[in-house]
């Protein structure tokens, strides 16, 4: 008998239905590219957006315990759970814990986020350096992560350090939820007085509610209107990492990765 | 919205479709309608008869982690888990374990087999004088339960010793795997020279392979033909516990017991 | 470096000082006797009776955590731990889950009690014969066991089934706190009118407070004073299990087995 | 009764008795003083370490499950568990698996290593700062962290990263193991052509074996030596973190907050 196997891809979700599309699918499609004998699942983990796209949308997207169980039902016995979140903090730690029941019932390897080991980081940094121009020099680009009270919200400052290393004096990355803060970022970027353009970037699988709000609103307290009200000239570039073949590239190694473990 | 309740009725199984009807079908219907408000669902312990049923007569039937992840696709949050054994032995262990990580998505209750509690006992005790009628001076109903090596063997002698307090001077129960054996019953029945006919039923969910060849069979080492040998004219009744009104009823209340702690 | 092997011996206990000395520090030396590398370790499980014990005596006694948790602190790898419980019932089971986190620390191997497997059963019907002659034609010995209302209460019954097969006709079991009850008992020896006399015998590790006031006490409601009332002579054996050379050997047995899976 | 409560300081610990003395103890003394209702114990986690002080010292130390177990057989309820690490690794994540066991016996409350949350890698940058000298113009300090494999390797980043926050721009912090390595923060010094003279610190507890040979020692391979090779002028300051009354009082606040939780 032939033994059935999946990649079930984990996102938070989102409600944005073109960067759904454009971040969330387009990775899934790398990684199910990567792994051409496993059937491709979808999985969120935001009740709350969840609910949104079947309210609003009529769209059904299990959550992550209901697409392990579907795969149980239907007979699969190998399963690489990856998840497509940046680092390891609170979100991969409940998936893992969610996760762990199917492990009696299923042969269950799970990927880890971009930021684990060593190595993922000099690769991040790498491709971060490929999603846009370097900047001029009188130019900055500040990357918004999310950011997270978890110990793995240490993970910007060694990413940002990276950048260094690689010859990227002028790029920041700050958190919305997290540190560096974007006070933080703006006091570097003052301690640099030939910097006078700004280009934003979310540093988020997909650009969702932050990237096009909290980063890019028109509101006082968006960071363009912050950076705009320090003299900046600022410019927002409106793409999750997930638009990025070099992202969805590591997400598929790390695919690979968990299933070469099974 | 509304809580989603189901009551997956578990058996071993059997792959003889006629006591699959009258035995199984007819506890799991007696189950339903002892809880109304619960959708009703099968699954069946034995991996061999699910993959025959699945064979020969294309009848598929969910194993016990298939069922609960089923019903965890489909949303339900409440379910009462009710097994069709009759000793709490290693069967009803190894459900239990089975069903244990589905506890954290599921508000799960798991009902007892017939025979638990002290009162299980008298109720089961009292049952077993309504399948067949109390024998004559001259006669015996010998009862074949399954008997285990699991410390659960025990109960059959209880239930015996019940019988006893109940009037039935000339009702045994021996076991095909366990104790008492049945040469301990025939040891019993030339104790009273008196009788001469014996009736031998099951005492088993199902009147499967075990009655219809171990009990009934012509083989020189079924009971019927060990019990001929020993000079005993023998009748043998072909019912399985489930095709008992009385017996489907105490499933059904220890399925009520169940849903009553959810 | 020496592997340090270590046996602890866990009974409920009993604060009557002459029964624990003849009971289970007797058992106890039984056990070491059948385990000479292993160092012998005591504890109770009845946390009144260790207060009473420290209280009354000064004599401190470890619980289960304690004992094992004090192997552990001496660098002890190796560990049999045997209770001298007659059933696999609701005691048994709390020690295995109180030991169970130390085995991240501990080879550890639990002991079963006298009745498990279905060779325990023989074993210990053979045992009970040697522990007091078999009743005259006018007598009978009803044992005192205590009772319980886990499913292992079964128990009770299957072992004086196999008495009938080792020829003890007038040889009863009742129990103290479940079933068969004393009442039950008393529907039996009438049964046998025969019967005039009755000797009275504890099926219990220890010969304490039921024995002594259950069982022989003056009270109008023990099993002696009832069974007076019903016109019977009886006499009362006021010892333990534990002082049967017969029963510690079969626990000796029990640490032998647990050794051996080491 | 009164309820019995323990504090363990559990250290990775060092055969050197100096810095054992002045950091270890030193620091398990400041815990001890911030609970002065708490018994103050202390563990380790390097059986190396601990196998050394036994043959060569005669000094016997106990491990953490040996730690826990003796509180419990001395009747201990409450206890906190404070390691000493400086981030939430390996050791940390198995120092909390060995002690979750113990969590069915006692009341245990683990606290944090010095870097958690954000509010301590703000407390402990501020704590650095007071930890040597501000560095001149011509000056820099370099801190040797330990590093690892572990995601909690990017903590180090970020402490650099708030020390520049905190107005100290020639501090750096480099790792045996992990990243940043001695390489990459070469990289910076050279940046800043001004710096001729480097101090060289641990940012470990102890001034154990990396201190005294990996930084400090003779060794060409050693941090000092491969500064001196490029030029630079260096100092090295032999001085566990445990030395430091700042860092001392860091621990003993982690402790107090665990104990606020029992």
């Amino acid at each position: 008998m032939e033994t059935k196997k999946a990649v079930l891809v984990t996102s938070f979700g989102t409600s944005h239905l073109d960067t759904l599309e454009e971040n969330i699918a387009a990775t899934e499609k790398a990684i199910a590219q990567a792994l051409p004998d496993f059937t491709l699942r979808r999985a969120f983990t935001s009740s709350i957006i969840m609910k949104k796209l079947k309210t609003r949308d009529g769209i059904e997207i299990d959550n992550v315990p209901q697409a392990l169980a579907r795969l149980v039902v239907e007979g699969y016995s190998q399963v690489v759970l990856q998840p497509t979140h940046v680092i390891c903090g609170e979100e991969y730690e409940k998936l893992c814990s969610l996760a762990a029941p199917f492990a009696q019932f299923l042969k269950l390897s799970i990927g880890t986020p971009l930021l684990k080991t060593i190595p993922d980081y000099w690769n991040m940094a790498r491709a971060i350096c490929t999603l846009t121009d370097e900047p001029a020099a009188d130019e900055a680009v500040v990357f918004m992560g999310h950011g997270t009270a978890h110990q793995a919200n240490a993970s910007y400052a060694l990413l940002e350090y990276l950048l260094r290393d690689l010859g990227w004096e002028r790029a920041f990355i700050g958190t919305v939820e997290g540190c560096p803060s974007l006070e933080q970022v703006i006091r570097r970027l003052k301690a640099q007085p030939a910097i006078r353009k700004i280009r934003l970037m979310p540093l988020m699988m997909v650009a969702g509610d932050h990237a096009k709000n909290d980063m890019a609103g028109e509101e006082p307290d968006s960071w363009r209107s912050q950076l705009e009200a320090q003299g900046y000239q600022v410019s927002c570039i409106l793409t999750g990492l997930g638009q990025s073949p070099v992202i969805r590239e590591l997400f598929a190694q790390h695919a690979k990765e968990a299933a070469d473990k099974l």
